[in-house]
This record gives C-alpha cells, sequence and structure tokens, in this order.
C-alpha cells in the first residue's frame, strides 16, 4: 500500500447518506487516507451483485483497504472479517461470500481475521449499523497500519458459488447476476460458452454477438463481452432489463441457431 | 480541526451535479482540504430529514466545516449562516432550523454569524444556486482559517422544532421524519416512549420490538432502534414505506397489545 | 495546475459502479491527485445535458483535468481526444462534442489530441469500457504531468451545436437542453431572448419571469434565470419536467402576453 496517502474504497447497497457516514468514520480515524466511494448504489441485499463488482473493479483500483457492506445478515451471529490477498489489498466486510470472489482475483487469500476486538471498534457497538460500527473502523485502523491478526482469531471465509451456465442442446442457460445501470443484463457466463456459434436468439429474439454497442443500430439487441470478460445482453442506447423484463437471479436462455 | 488537511462535509438535496460543483468551489479556494459528500440525496426540500441526517452522522465525522443546503428559500430574505459548535465544528447552510439540531448535539452553538461579508462570497452571487455562490465559498474560507467573525453580525439561529410522539391510551402516535434509502421509516420517537410494551401493532399489523432485521423472518416488519437511537419501523430486507404506504410528515400510531 | 496535488473531476452517465471504477484508475496512476466525481448522474447518452454541465460547472472548478465520458459511440471509430484550454485545463473525452462548449468558456482550444499511444491507455483495451481502459489512464497520465502531445495526433474537435431559440409573433420557441435533478427544465435560450416582455405563458399557463423560487407561491410555475444564465421553467418546490410533461429535447413556445 502507499504509505504516505493509503487508499481505501468504499462499497455499499446503502445509497449515499450512510455511506457517507461511513467515510467520515474512516477520514476521523485515518485522516491521511484518500478515502472514495467505489459505489453507493449495489442494489439492496444483492450479494452477488456486489461481488461481481468488487471483481471486476478491484483489480482496476489501487492496492489498499477496500470496504464492502452488502449485508442482509447484519445483527445476526456472521462474523464481521477482514481478508488480506496476495496482492496485499485488505478486504473488509462481513462473512457473507460477499469478499471472496474478489480476494480470488487479487492473488487468493493470504490471511483472514474475525473483527471481535472491541479496542479496534467504535465504543458503542449498534446491531443495525455495522458498517459505521465496525467495518468503517477497521477500515480506519488497517489505513494506519494496523494489522489484520490485531483484530481476531483466524476464520476460513465462507465462499459465494456464483450460478454456472448449463449448456443444453444448441443452447446455454445462464443466470442474471444483475443489471448494470445501464440495464444491461451480466450473466453468469463466459462467451466461450456459446462454442462456435455466430448467430443466437434470447427469447425469440436474433441478435448477434458483436464487439460493442454501436456495431448494432440504436435499439437493438446484442450479446457482448462485458468488461470484466463476462457474457452481457445489451441493447444499443437502450435498457435490456425493462426490454427482456429480467432481473437478477433470473436465468435467461441463449438459443444458438 | 486538523491543521494540515482540514474536513469539508457537504450535504445536500441536490443530487449529483450540483452537489458536484459546490464540491469544485470549495476545493478551489481551500486545495488542501479534503472534500467529502456526506449525501446529495437528501428529499428535495425536506428540511427534517436533512437535519436529522445531520444530527446522526456530524458526531462520527471528523471535527471540521460541514455545510448543508437544503434550502427551499433560496433567494428569499432568509439569511445564509456559520455556526461554530462547541465541539469546534463550522456548520455552514441557511438559517432555516436545518443546521440547529446537529449544532446541539455538538456541544451547542458556541457562535452564529450572517454570511454577508461580499469578499467571502462569489464575485457574481445568483439568485437560485446559493450553495455555489455563498455556502460553499464560505466554507473554503472557513477550512482556510478565516474566523466566523469575519463574515458578518451575530444571529440567533432559528430553531428547528421536532415532532415529539404523542401518547395515548395504549398507544403512542409519532410523526414520520423521513424514510431512509432502505425504505426504514424513522420516527419522531425513542423506544422508551413505548413503556414496557412487549407486543405492538401498527396499521393491525402485529410486530416485535427487536434488535435487528435479522431477528425476524425476511419480510416481516418490526420496530427496532434506529443507529441514531429513536424508533424505527422497518421490514427484513423489505421497504416499509413502500408496505404501510407512510411517507415523511405523516403520523403512524403504534398500538401496545 | 496545482503542482503538488492536481485536480481530477469525473464527469459521466454511468451511475456510481462504473464511475468509481474509473476514479479509481486515476487514483492509482495518480496517487497525488484529487479526484473529485462532478456528476455520475448525466442522463444515459445525454451529450448535450452532458456539455450544459460542463459549461456551468468547470469555470468554478480549480483548473485541473476533467474527464467527460457521455460515450454512445463508445467502440466505434470516434476519436478519444485530450483538449487543453486555454485557462490551462485539460478535458478528456470522446470526440463527440461532449467537451466543446465547454472549452470556448474556458478560454477556447489552445491544442486537441488524439488519445493513441497505447503506452497511455490500459494495457488490455476493452471495446466496451473506454472510460476504465483509455479515458482515466489519461486522466491519470496528464495529471503527473505528461503533456497531450505524448498522447498522439493533432485534431480539431467536433463542434457541438446546442439548439438556439426561434423567435415568432409574440412567442419564443426554445428546446429543453436538460431537466435538473429537481425537475426543472434548462432551455436553449436566455432570458434576454424573451425582449421587454413582462408577462408568460407555457402551454396556456400564466407565469412570470421570477428573480427565484421563492417569489411564486408553493406549487406555482415560473421562468427563471438558471444558474448559468439561461432560461429555465421550474416551480417553486415542484418538479417543472413532470407536471409540464416535457423532457429533453422536446421544445417548449414561451407566449409573451
Amino acid at each position: 500500500m502507499r504509505e504516505n496517502r493509503p487508499y481505501v474504497s468504499i462499497t455499499t447497497d446503502f445509497g449515499a447518506a450512510y455511506t457517507g457516514i461511513c467515510a467520515g468514520v474512516v477520514a476521523r480515524i485515518a485522516p491521511h487516507a484518500q478515502v472514495q466511494v467505489l459505489s453507493d448504489e449495489v442494489s439492496k441485499y444483492a450479494i452477488v451483485e456486489g461481488a461481481a463488482l468488487l471483481v471486476q473493479a478491484l483489480p482496476y483500483l489501487p492496492v489498499g483497504v477496500h470496504v464492502a457492506i452488502v449485508d442482509p445478515g447484519v445483527g445476526t451471529p456472521r462474523h464481521p472479517i477482514v481478508i488480506r490477498t496476495g496482492r496485499g489489498d485488505l478486504l473488509v466486510g462481513p462473512d457473507n461470500g460477499l469478499l471472496v470472489p474478489a480476494a480470488e482475483v487479487l492473488g487468493g487469500i493470504a490471511e483472514a481475521r474475525v473483527l471481535s476486538d472491541p479496542g479496534l471498534r467504535l465504543p458503542a457497538t449498534s446491531s443495525t449499523f455495522h458498517g459505521r460500527d465496525i467495518f468503517s473502523p477497521a477500515a480506519g485502523h488497517l489505513a494506519n497500519g494496523v494489522a489484520p491478526r490485531a483484530f481476531g482469531e483466524e476464520v476460513v471465509p465462507l465462499p459465494l458459488d456464483l450460478p454456472e451456465p448449463v449448456a443444453g442442446d444448441g443452447e446455454v442457460t445462464a443466470t442474471v447476476l444483475y443489471a448494470d445501470d445501464f440495464g444491461s443484463l451480466i450473466l453468469g457466463a463466459h462467451p466461450a460458452d456459446l462454442g462456435d456459434g455466430t448467430r443466437f436468439e434470447v427469447l425469440g429474439v436474433p441478435l448477434p454477438l458483436a464487439p460493442t454497442f454501436g456495431a448494432v443500430p440504436v435499439g437493438d439487441p446484442l450479446l457482448f463481452t462485458d468488461s470484466s470478460g463476462r457474457l452481457a445482453l445489451g441493447i444499443n442506447q437502450g435498457n435490456a432489463s425493462d426490454r427482456f423484463g429480467l432481473r437478477a437471479g433470473q436465468t435467461v436462455t441463449v438459443r444458438i441457431v
């Protein structure tokens, strides 16, 4: 990490206000850190979407402390954890699978600890806002150089199994991992899963696998390789989620015609 | 305040673009300040929501300059002001009550001044965007060390009277202060207002006073203590504002059964 | 530019997540830069809105590197460019007109270059996310002091012709450039285009040209001078876009009665 100005990113499903409180807690504990909100717009409770965003984003961000909070189980016995990655990042968040896929693309899990030391939390810990009371203070202390081992016992983080594509007779069925802000549907599949096909159909609509949106007319659908390398379904200057009526967690079948 | 890197937070009902302009104005005047948007998503014109957010957030943020703008009266004779708090913060915003509850939880009002010196505003002041022309420049100059007394005359800020709960026969009626980004309804009441009750009803729906969302099944309602200590009405992984059809300013009666 | 802490602003139609990735890419390449999101909420594909925001905002921001990405043609042959302005700013974005009106208010185009050097892009360039792969790396390198001429050939940026008002017999027809976050409609016209009129009608509704929202009762419409100097149509504490059913690109006729 950058010694003089440690970098802290924050990713939540909180919206602006609660995320801003988290950023403020980090800034108060670690006044020299550069604190950046990666996203406060993860869909509510959408662990898979949050995990996919971290996988896509963190390799491009500075090595640093990355707090991520999509935590439907706040206040239940699930652990708050920190993961040290092979690249040297420190990932902070709930032990619900959210952090694990990103850790894997950042060189793997080198160390993982439970955030149990009360001296490294805020003095009073609520049961509904661990982002403020546990995760952000941990991020601040980590940015200040406190080692993960100071926080608590070692732990094996729970995995997150992203849905795999299912190949059928001339078709591939994939799960929608999430819809991005443009309404493009990011699928739990990769372009290679389509084999040698060159013409495709989704819900009866023919569409190409194209290199970019501008390769089809405005308003037309396309399959494309998302910037994270996944197969995605989009519409040039349109919203595929609305057009196809598909949301995160639903499946979509791509026919190879 | 931190001398080498003063901290400035910004809270508005502006959305991103106008808030970004404010942040840029602060950065231009105070290049060494750390500028953080606390929230650009306060509901439009919702002074009570903005005030409640400041009460909840500012005690957790660094001592610094905190600009808050929810200002339906922009361009009318209401004063722009700065309040110095007992903790040492400098709160900047319109004199419409927005800043006062936060000042009270930050050690009280030590000094309050009207922002009248034209030399501490932008050279041309519009009648519709005081955030850019008056409040953000004031924040920048305060972050640079200009004293509140340099800005203008002393003033007694207008108070903001948050609605109080009304106790009835086996029930408590409270006002919805605001719905947070999850749709949880933060009420103008505290859990103690429910007395010794252990079973409750809201609009005919039985629900517990529970320590956290995960204490009830997904989709079930609960009363809980918000992270700011207020009584709140939520749904585990759901949106209470939509479910109960309740918005800021409406009242809700909690029956003790 | 500020030598010790160069300033980088980012403006997109991406929403939070993809914009956060861009900010992270800048921070990774230019660890000493101050990176601020001006807006991640430009309406999707709305080049005119983005250009108008830059015109309104950049004169108030620090002289610096300003990345702006509203890029429906991503992946097509349109160039990525950098413009050096007379004021000394470096504007980075697609060559689709987005940057040009802002360059004009910042002292004009002093130099413009294509961002073609692959050594100043990320090693692997996708066809769908030039914000991450081309524009943000360019911004980081420019903040580090790399000169525009290092990026590629000189280019004459494509202009953006904002719609002009059309004067008729006792009326002015203007195009809605965009609706701001309050629903106020910013028009492609200036108050002077209304001549000496003092009473006006829009869609049969009488309304004044007023100095500020508070000059009319809550809920009443008004014409006003936007903080950027343009003619605008708003409602005191209301949403003119919804009330009048008007969106960006549509025309509105102001009758002078």
